[in-house]
């Protein structure tokens, strides 16, 4: 690692080439995300890169084509593990394609969300790829300068930006027919908003409803508290009046896991056991549900792929323009199942 | 909330003014981090900024002032919550100066730490807060553009620039002497790194061994496993080398709260008791620590006393430019006792 510490020895160019047996002109296309290079070389030209150290020159490079290499990356709730996560798959993602991604937490506030969907007024600033929660279409059609955007999530702003989404209902579907799979008959679920349900509220109570239909259970209101937000104090709230009910729940499906994590506490703190008493589904699978205790079944969306797809499609925007029409993309998810809901 | 989802009424300037029952000097002194408004009248126009939902308009702000209002936030390991925690704490912060907060993941990289260090080359960033990992301290004399900076953190780069940091041999030392006065007396430690101990590892052992040390027990090099990275996973190996040793510790000490995490997991996973069989007490008090179960034992740094300190000190830097001397700020934390180390 002395090319690292020794603070003289910058890597350049064509240190990379060389390092990877292939020519300059090679790396510059690898480092500039054009879609012309083999990905076996990328991979020995990203190796090469990461192994020296090498970050272009970005005043360099800006004089060169015009653009920066800088994305902006702007998500609602940075304390969100899911968030963090995704973030550094972003990162890495962008990396691959010689980008460096600046963050923005926008807090939902759709005033933030406006200003970073129009790059803050950032001429260094490329392109956004943003999880919009509070922002309507109206707003992002007319915002002040329509650089290119990506969005991520549930929410449906219309076709004014490319999206990745994986599918809400049926992943809900899935984690609540797992939970009937597993014998449980009284199931509630956290993660309900009212009066103004947030898109990832409607479309998982839907896959939640839908499963219970199928199983020839009905859907009741007192199974599922509104919660404010999706962190773990409102996940332990709802939880504890769910526990009052007269006849309460044997297991719960949470819109996320920090929902989960906090309503585990609460039934922890009741002196029940999970799942003997209670079983929990997440969403999310962020790093925490896998060392819990007990560990948590969840939906584990497939991170890697919507940052692979996200700033994909970004890089192709900002090369290429934005005259093709919108592209929405799925990515996949899976259940994982772990001890929260597992029979013994 | 009309105001805010209206989209053609955004609110200017003026209308704060009215709302606070100030001159639009007055808001333009708070927006733009002046240090003249007396803290009562600064949090009248803040309300009414939260309330309107007004942001300044960036562009017009720095055709005016010279300055952008865009601050970066680096630190090493995103994924870390400690580091999410304190982000949200920066940002808030700044906002209460009229501050945006852009983020970058430096992954520990000293190329990267170096490039935030002179913002990327990017003259809409007017100053920078730099959590370092493998930066070194003559880089950063050397780095290209010296902007206004603040470190924050244990590492010791010299009088280069401002820093804010907790006391951390105090802390490791009334962590470690919590342990010792529960009754506990074979007392291990995850965290340490061998070969290259980062300033954190060699700062929370130096307190550890000096709590045994005036504890009369002696540091015990099999009690503490060297680690490479302080994530769950990280804690989880760890302790599973401690639980094989001939006589297992009956307490562990732990660098950081994820460390704790892994290796309570790795204790549960164990068929052992916490803290029956083996106590814990972490560092950073993150959410987490507080929601887990058992809830976790931890340091608790002041976050929001770090951030208000380091958004302070970058304001002035850039409203005042470089020549005073470096300030070392060293704000408080204490000691949360929770389920995972209180004896029955």
């Amino acid at each position: 690692m002395a090319a690292r510490t020794g603070g003289s020895a910058v890597p350049r160019l064509k240190d990379v080439a060389e390092a990877a047996g292939v020519s300059v002109k090679t790396v510059s296309n690898v480092v500039n995300g054009s879609v012309q290079v083999a990905e076996e070389t990328r991979a020995r030209v990203q190796q090469a890169i990461d192994e020296l150290g090498y970050h272009p020159n970005v005043m360099a490079r800006r004089l060169r084509t015009g653009r920066s290499g800088v994305i902006a990356l702007a998500f609602p709730e940075l304390p969100s593990p899911y968030f963090a996560e995704l973030a550094v798959e972003v990162t890495a993602a962008a990396r691959r394609h010689g980008c460096t991604v600046l963050m923005d937490d926008t807090g939902g506030d759709p005033v933030a969300e406006l200003r970073i969907a129009s790059g803050l007024g950032d001429p260094m600033i490329d392109g956004v790829i943003l999880s919009p929660l509070g922002l309507d279409q109206a707003e992002l059609v007319d915002r002040e300068r329509p650089i290119p955007l990506v969005l991520l999530g549930e929410a449906d702003l219309g076709p004014v930006a490319d999206r990745v989404h994986i599918d809400n209902v049926s992943a809900a579907r899935d984690a609540t027919q797992h939970l009937v799979d597993q014998g449980y008959r009284r199931i509630a679920a956290i993660g309900w908003q009212d009066p103004s349900p947030r898109a990832t509220a409607q479309q998982r109570l839907q896959g939640y409803a839908e499963a219970l239909e199928s199983a020839g259970l009905q859907p009741d209101p007192a199974l599922f508290p509104p919660v404010r937000s999706y962190f773990r104090p409102d996940g332990a709230a709802a939880m504890r009046r769910l526990l009052k009910l007269p006849e309460r729940p044997d297991a719960v499906f949470c819109f996320n896991d920090l929902l989960a994590l906090g309503a585990m506490r609460a039934v922890h703190e009741a002196g029940l056991r999970i799942p003997e008493d209670i079983a929990f589904v997440g969403f999310d699978d962020v790093e925490e549900a896998e060392y819990a205790i007990p560990s948590l079944t969840t939906i584990a969306p497939d991170k890697t792929k919507i940052a692979e797809l996200a700033v994909s499609l970004l890089l192709e925007r900002i090369l290429h323009g934005d005259s093709a029409p919108s592209q929405f993309l799925v990515p996949g998810y899976r259940l994982v199942v772990r001890e929260s809901s597992r029979r013994r």
